[in-house]
């Protein structure tokens, strides 16, 4: 099985700027330890400032990956687009933001992504990648009940 | 451990009501399973119409548990005085809503909780409730780290 | 054939106070002559400052009776849950306002339980209960042509 | 005793399009079943599209009539000046809308007539006409009272 | 000279109804005043109820005449069509409004039509329509010395 | 085959006033122009300043026609009614407006009425005319392949 | 004489939580303090997290009571029916906010129950309650003047 | 018989600033000819850039004049101060204003001194001043027919 | 001890305008008996219509005295000056607002200065002051305890 | 001749996704077809997710073509910068959008780049590009008669 | 060369009060430094926080002057009339905000004032009026080159 | 000492297009003048049209340089993404905006981007980037003192 962690803009500088509001740890590290808690799965991970390349990578995975958890960042708020992007994905879709945006300044708190995600999970932290890779196991278990 | 699940008005009906929107599952059917899945925690379950017993609840739980998992049903989007009881809790609380609210009606978008919670999942269904005691858990272990 | 009236915060006072906006008849008082008005119906009625009460009371009515008449008061404008759960009501819901609340304060003007309800009727005192039922029967009737 | 009923915009189309929002019975038919209902009572009927005609015809049932039942159809939600010719009427005005207003779109949601209007009923469908005769009996009983 | 007074919806009742806010003196009473203390102005007075008349009014004032003394009514707020051909005219264009708007309810605050008059003078009564006629002769006393 | 093309209020005016924004031709002249383009359609014109005699035409021509270019004028920002005259009408609507109106006053912005037409047409003068007949032709011959 | 205070919900938890923002007093060991100050003063004291109590208190007291000190807690922002019961009272109404609401956040600016009390004090902390005795003594005096 | 003349701030500046806003005219020049066409009026006054010195000068005027004609330049659109005085006057006050203010910028469309006013006079340059003492004269003249 | 009293504009007018809005007492009589009522205070005493004359006294107080009474009167409403020089005072700062302003006008509900405040006392009519007095002692107490 | 067609994020999806919104056709297969209707003409194509690419396009195409033909997705409504780009450039600009934006949702209402086009085509599907080939020869053709 | 430095209200508080957000250097020192750095520049230095007199000096300086640095405090939110003074004035004038505005409280993010500005420079700190007399000498000196 | 400065989307056409808005030199001629007038400061120079292309520049200039001169153009007013790098950023950055966009359209109106910066400046034109090279240097000198 498949996921693919796509994270938007200045999320690389995860565990080197503000970490009293990020934290200490980098993406990559944490993620060394996400694929230990999940062998099972195959993590593929991709990072850009870049909005449009954000939609590119959306659309591969949807054709590649059995899942995405997408963190999307600054755009998160202005993006139609990647929006867009997600509610044509077929794969199920789950929103990552590792602080609790309602709780931070006003142009924060509206999500234009969200509504066309599987779901979101906010303000866990790093963690919420985690509940985010449980979210994704959970739908796949649930459509197999289905079949 | 313990963890304190409080549902607010209407969730008593989930199974038998709206099945397409909320499910086929009765709530108390969904906890024996949620039980089995986390022996080592002991859940307590409240659920009330009413605005006031669950303040009353958040309140007592704050004193006699480990963390509270809360969806607000229908209060979410309304209660300032929920949310100042979840302001005053020393425990971590996460917050669950099980449809995706930022697809629905519009009044509906906004919540006056969430500011005050640890995190919100929203959108996953009834397994919202596992992922977030998977997050009442991840956060007891960060803190664990911390001392 | 069965109808439940549920009378929202302050309906108890109908009669006592404020006499030139609300009347001088107390409802148990226009209830009886309602009855005599019409025989074939049991008429139960429910009153309650509480706002969970008052969805409890939807929740019962929805499996003992064939109708609601409901006057939510100052719920009508602020209460999500109560409005939920005559989402959720499989039997008609007719909606009373005994003023004309597009008349009043700006914040008395929105109402978030309409939408759910079979209809709603405005304006016309306590003779908008006797409507209500009048309506519920045309609910009725129509439901049985289509049969 | 006479009743003017005047209905607005696009009603002339009633029981020809749109059914499932609007029922299949014509207006013509349904009056003749409404009259058999209250034989006691003369109903005028008008119908136009053009706003300053139904001002003209609010204008000449004030004079000859004892109540109104209108529907402004799509000039409900903006007609300042046919809410300034009811406002001007001496004699009851009941507003009826057929459909639930406040389930559709948010453009249909502020009604400018209904404030000066004795009173509201929406949402009852073909039905609504009948619920405001009564209405506007019981009000002409009730000012019998008070002489 | 020659100017056209237009007036909109509802004036035709002026001195029947609400002398409270309107007073006692009907419209017909008043010109005559007015032509008496206008000698040498000779007045055409036109109302209707319809928007579009009004609008083919002024096209026709704009050929025929030397000024417009407009009252819109209820169309104040919510003609941009009467706006338009407001806007389209070549003659000069008083808005007379016989209350003071300003004080009334929040609808009544927003003119549409008033940013392309000359001039606008509201809540002194009838002798607005006096005040108007000064106006439009002072803008032709003032054309002329450009001249 | 037919087209019904429905001039809304001061379009009547169109080459006679603010060339600059209209342009010189009068839709007269341009009709004459436009019919020798299509000479294998029949071209119905209608213009009233008044908003019922719109709703009045787009009822008859619904009847009477193949398809409707409507260029509702002021009354596209205020006219609930004809939005749902279109909203009724079963052959294709195209809305033609001749200016940008996205370039103009804030309260232009808004259109109530191209949300029920088939689509909209918008800042390319009288020439809209023509590629409003051209869509409605392209509407044809696609649903003819589709039977 | 008596004067009946109503405590909204949380307010339990006076002296308790976050004494930085209310300080470490509870609301029992200030009441007697309170009372040891207005010796001729009878106080009732009622605390409820639940909306509907609330109303019931305040019902109570305009019955059994000289005047009402009304603290609604969060329920300040949100309840138009303790507005309404508040509204209804006979007797004068101190309403008494313990922190400065305009200096918090924008959801606690607004206040839908301090237009019906008699006035407001709002910031003055737990000194508030005393402030609102003065107040309503203040009131008494000068009603026994006008006799 | 005595009118008090209050023109707010920058308005020293007329005749010599934006001459194609506000004309050539200087306020004292226009002035010379104001009391040349009214001789039986004594015309006072008054112009500051200060706020608080127009409220003082208003409260005086209303003690001195039989009535006040304001400018209140930029307050018009900020100042309740000066509203309130306004408000408190017992004589009548015109308000004009030289340009249309609706065809300007946003801000400068409310007024909150208009209110309170007999009436408004904007638009019609200088000449708004002998209207508003023409519209005084028949506010005078209005009220001896009531003595 | 020294207490500044700093009234801002148009309450020079109190006693002699509006007595059933303000009462008829004036504020120097009410002073005299203010200050029998406290004779260990030196009440200093300021009022003026002009903003920055208030701001000047603001400051002068926040020197010489222990404590201010505002009530900035129309300002209230549009001064961020004033609200920032009450923001830069070290001395506590009492804003009295005689009438209830949340049950006046729109335009009156915001209040700018009092986030600054210490607290604000609103709706007790001129006994406002007198209790404002009680609030700066009652600070007073509590900070000598602190120390 | 030759005009740039230049398509915005998630438009190489067409045919492939939501064929009930976007239809069957992918734009290579609907390319072919609408070379072949317009021989004369020389198509640019160009598609990106990227919203600098889009602008560093319209920058070329400015240069070396006779007219844009601009879809620009989900940037339509959010895109401050391609509007600029489009506003600077020189040669003719048509938008289309194949959905009738107006008909979902609210935050897809706005276009912030259609003011600073030629005009606009919406809602007529793939057909729109067509329309728009057609609106730049008028465009072409209009001009030539100038010169 | 001549330059008016205007300050407006509670700057003359600069250096004693709230040092953490303004400095500890008082205006004066300030302004000898500055005019050791520009000894070519005559600077004129005027404080106020008296509205009007802003304007009087702006006025005056317009006359005197060859450019203005103004920071209006308080009043750049609020100021029509001060934003009318600076409109007409015939010299450059530069804006100072001391603080980043954008990054404080809501009401203090609009300014009335910058729009009629030639520019303006925020957040800073006191260098934001070298900066200022920087910008003047540029715009002069670009000037000179125009002629 | 260096200095990064980073333009946005549209600014390689400065001194190529609108010359009336933004003059008449482009930025490398500028630039050249820029340098000869800091001889002692590296000036590293980027462009893009891709939003997260800046926000990679901004992220290396953070590491490599001493300070940020950022006009982010159209992302000013939609980038929160940019925003947030600028946050994240160590050194001081300025921002500049070529023309004063308070004076243009009210989307322009709002900057997300300035609240992160050290200060902003705008309307000065080209210059503004001296102005803030002089700003940065402001900043350094001032920490230096600090040392």
């Amino acid at each position: 099985m498949k996921i693919h962690i796509i994270n938007g803009p200045n999320l690389n500088l995860l565990g080197k700027r503000e970490p009293d509001k990020y934290g200490f740890t980098s993406f990559e590290v944490f993620l060394k330890q996400l694929r230990s808690q999940f062998t099972e799965i195959q993590f593929e991970y991709f990072q850009s400032n870049i909005e449009g390349e954000l939609i590119d990578e959306i659309q591969k995975a949807d054709i590649a990956s059995d899942g995405i958890i997408i963190n999307p960042g600054g755009y998160t708020h202005t993006s139609v687009s990647i929006a867009d992007a997600v509610a044509a994905a077929k794969i199920p879709v789950a929103e990552v933001l590792i602080t609790n945006i309602s709780a931070r300044e006003e142009f924060r708190h509206k999500s234009l992504i969200g509504r066309y995600c599987s779901g979101t999970i906010t303000g866990f932290g790093l963690d919420g990648y985690r509940l985010a890779t449980e979210a994704i196991l959970g739908i796949q278990e649930r459509d197999k009940k289905l079949l």
